[in-house]
């Protein structure tokens, strides 16, 4: 099955838009799991599987995984198999490299831990993207318009009549012969999301910034009116939501409710468009 | 000691500009290395061992190592032991993504591999940087305009009255508060490194391209003219300058030769500028 298919079914199978960003630091995970060998394995595991049923995925960031060397590997592994299969999996991994580079990584996140879809960054232009969409089930987001403050500096550029990050999405569209590339836009680029939907409807976006980053929900869902191809990240405001000395019940708790309260203000607003 | 001071240093000391790339694809390995629980850690130790006194430093491009899982891993650390502690290692990882997980991937290649440098990638902006350049003995390459095809897709595109990469480097030269930006130059865009040169003689250049991707070297060294704050990198002819059935001593044999024929090569067109 493709990517876009997949997204759809577990959307609507889950009644969820809601991704979870996995992004373990261990400073920040509860004490109660320091005693483990692998600390962020169990800290994922109970968090997979105690909302497993009200997402649509789930999102790993490469960075803290290879902080921890062997055991972010061995994270990883465990993770993903926990992961139900018709639920998506996502490594923001943000690459680009040439080609024979490219290549390699794409064996890594695509061929060997089996994620469904990666985060790319675009500088490097068309063949730093081409050995992943080659892989025509996988799927990939590009960056084009990013959440953080660094975003005014290169994407806001004005090239010709256009922004940088509108040319990268008209070239990066040439390149979707298979449709297996969307984009990743920041929650608080409302305005630019509405304006890339209305003319791209049926094109995934993967949306980071709600939550930590503290981005209006009710605008950003206003932007996002009927579509039902977007999924919004959202990671530390629900694994770290408990207490640093919880126990593992208040843990399970504190993120099954975050997780679920946040899905529920999604579908809520999904209701209002 | 800074970056720059290192680099000066061991490019006197070993009369070299050269950075051999260590990019291992098991498929192209020698046979003979893969009788070895870790044939990649085997392979690069018999390099660096045979070229270290003829080069200025190794650049490990992560994508090879990530693709080995933990055994890449482990081969890192083995080959970053090896490396005599005043020649230059660079982690070619092409990074970019917001604060909090830069400062994730500073802390993995400075702080725990030890790294002197890293490539990034530009497209996210300063704080996608900054958590690297505030370690302020280390170093950032920051890439600018890079040896791929895909190089025309967005890098040489018009911002106003200048290119694209120009204004990474205008940008990126005011967050260089520290002395620990330099920039990415393909070996196929002499103009452009010479332009650069002129105006920045001080700010270190990695330079990938001759070898595998066959540029022309006398073009190349003619741009660089009297500058010594440059490093060529070469892999793939290096390294894989050896039959696949040869012997270990005819694998030291063929990789100590390319190197040094390559060394010899930049030196001779050193003396001529």
């Amino acid at each position: 099955m493709n990517y876009t298919d997949k997204l759809k079914n577990i959307v609507s199978k889950n009644k969820s838009n809601l991704v979870i960003g996995l992004d373990p630091d261990l400073k920040k995970l509860p004490d109660m799991f320091l005693k483990y060998k692998n600390p962020v394995a169990v800290f994922n595991r109970l968090i997979v599987e105690n909302t497993k049923d009200i997402v649509a995925g789930y999102k790993l960031n490469s960075a803290f995984y290879e902080c921890l060397l062997e055991e972010g590997i061995v994270a990883i592994w465990h993770t993903l198999n926990l992961i139900p299969e018709d639920t998506i999996k996502i490594c923001d991994a943000k690459r680009g490299d040439i080609d024979n580079s490219a290549e390699m990584y794409a064996r890594t996140f695509f061929d060997d831990y089996n994620f469904d879809s990666v985060t790319l960054s675009p500088y490097m232009g068309e063949d730093s993207v081409a050995p992943f969409i080659r892989r025509k089930n996988k799927f990939v987001y590009i960056l084009a318009l990013t959440s953080n403050k660094g975003h005014n500096d290169f994407q806001k550029l004005k090239v010709g009549e256009k922004y940088l990050y509108e040319e990268v999405i008209d070239k990066s569209m040439k390149w979707n012969k298979d449709n297996n590339i969307g984009f990743v836009f920041g929650a608080n680029h409302t305005q630019e999301i509405q304006n890339f939907i209305r003319a791209n409807p049926e094109i995934p976006l993967l949306i980071p910034g709600i939550g930590a980053q503290a981005n209006d929900l009710e605008n950003l869902m206003k932007s996002l009116g009927t579509n039902e191809n977007f999924v919004i990240n959202s990671g530390r405001s629900i694994i770290y939501s408990s207490a640093k000395d919880c126990n593992e019940n208040e843990f399970i708790e504190a993120v099954r409710t975050g997780a679920m309260k946040l899905n529920e203000e999604i579908n809520v607003f999904k209701k209002y468009n």
